[in-house]
């Protein structure tokens, strides 16, 4: 049995994964679910990307875990890299899920297409608050396509503000593309969030920055941990175990 | 509950949703499947590209249909961006079946690889009378790669030979990309009319136009309404609820 | 019925299909599965590319078979492309799964990447004898990755080292680029031996190089044969079908 810690993308927050969590350890699975710093609702937003990687950090350590596998989602595939360089030995195995793989130097903006920069920077804009709020119509055409209007309505109300510092910040990370331990990429094949090429996509692009790395693959959209909990549960436990 | 217009691709007519439509009125939806002019057995071939669009937006306004969910298969896709700009207020969302999404100035030949474009002037030069007729063999293996033998020469009987002209009309659509109205790209991942390459695949390169659109994915060839018209008319119903 | 010659892949011999054969008889087909020349365990690795052509010609004209649906898997699709040129008369259909499809006048090495081409220069060093051992973290991982670790064990302990001669040769490949042979490629989604990029991936790059073709595709890793052999069989009976 393993020990799996979920690290949730943007906008969301730890509770994004409970059903996937629920079945995880109704196969015996010890599995935990922090929320990084300036995520979730009603806290303070003023993080900056190094704050995220700490948090998470501090939750492994006060806990204790070892031999953990560590996934992290989205925004979250650059925190599980830092995390990674501060604790490796508390590590078993890495799991990107349609995540963020950032080149040395490089900030989680930097990685995607010139017209989502622009439309992030915008909603910067119209926040006056250097936070990102996601429009309805882009998260239930581009991030949740592949569900029905309620869950697309009722998952979006779960939603809080991404701060933008953390997607602004350059990563130092030297030290994660030296590290060894095993890596897999987990690829939804409906994930339409960066377009699908190899340009700007998750998968080529960026699992192929990992070297030597497991691929899975599941039908599903950027979402599965709402629209298909126990197939993402399922595959999880394929791209982690040895 | 929906109301569904489907618009067939070269060499097929509306009777080649039948399958397809009997499902999704099974489901309670109503589906129709005009023929496009110039297309079926036993009529006059001799249409342009204008021609084409203006038989199914005045099939449309004949019936006075209104939020319709309006599919194009194939160069089905050509027509439907041209009805969209026409008729915009009858239309609540568009899907793009494997479908051509042109550049504006452009014609559906201009999409297609050099080879292809060799081989269609060819067929052309072939029947004396500016159609193409399509060779069995590339039917059986490059159309409808994932039906038996049997299924493969029983649909390849109901076909009927494509007039040239709409294939080379340079269409205006600047109009079509202002509009607001919500769209879905539907690809078939063994689809191999066109190569499945980034310079001349339908998905991404033909779905990345559309902007914001919700993707939708499933298995089989581009001929799913004849090899898996069930399976496609569940997918129909993803792509084209809210 | 058919009648099917399975030619396996580097570090594999025949005995890598017996469960895919069993499912294949079991419907009814006949199978054959020829170990190449220099391949299996305590065997004389001494062998060029011609020499491994050889065998397998030499196997089916000892045997007379005729009418065949011929696969090659991975390093076998270059050997059943000089088969083809040899005796094309006996041949029905080509597939080719997860195969090279060499250009003319090239080698096998010549298609991977430059980094898979410096980790084969190395395990041909630490041979000491012109043959390369997989090592069993890149067999997991690259290979085998959607297997247990228990049959990722079981399924390594099979193989036998590469013979490196017959991945340097260059084939002039003429003769097989004219022949009229139907051809099918089999594609595997979850392969990532070679990178799934179009420059390096083995479709659409390879199965593009076919000309006319009949794709066909499935879920699976570059090992299907021993993580999902009755799925293979079913997937090999329609990609062989006239």
């Amino acid at each position: 049995m393993s020990t799996f810690v979920l690290v949730h993308g943007s906008w969301h927050d730890g509770s994004a994964w409970q059903a996937v969590s629920d079945h995880l350890e109704a196969k015996g699975h010890d599995c935990f679910a922090p929320t990084i710093a300036g995520h979730g609702k009603s806290v303070d937003k003023n993080v900056n990307h190094a704050q995220c990687t700490q948090s998470i950090v501090d939750y492994i350590v006060s806990k204790d875990l070892t031999d953990i596998v560590l996934l992290g989602h989205s925004f979250g595939g650059a925190i599980i890299a830092k995390v990674a360089e501060a604790i490796p030995d508390r590590i078993r195995r890495l799991i990107f899920l349609d995540a963020f793989v950032l080149n040395d130097g490089e900030s989680v903006r930097d990685n995607v297409p010139p017209h989502l920069q622009a439309l992030l920077d915008e909603l910067v804009r119209e926040s006056n608050n250097q936070m990102m709020v996601i429009p309805f119509e882009m998260w239930r055409e581009a991030l949740i396509n592949d569900a029905d209007l309620e869950l697309a309505q009722s998952s979006y109300a779960r939603l809080s503000p991404e701060p933008y510092q953390p997607w602004i910040d350059k990563l130092d990370l030297k030290q994660f593309y030296s590290l060894p331990i095993p890596k897999s990429y987990l690829y939804c094949t409906e994930d339409n969030v960066l377009p699908q090429s190899e340009q700007w996509g998750w998968h080529p692009r960026m699992s192929n920055r990992l070297g030597l790395f497991r691929l899975v693959q599941m039908p599903g959209s950027h979402e599965v941990m709402f629209s298909n909990p126990v197939g993402l549960a399922e595959k999880i436990i394929v791209a982690g175990r040895d």
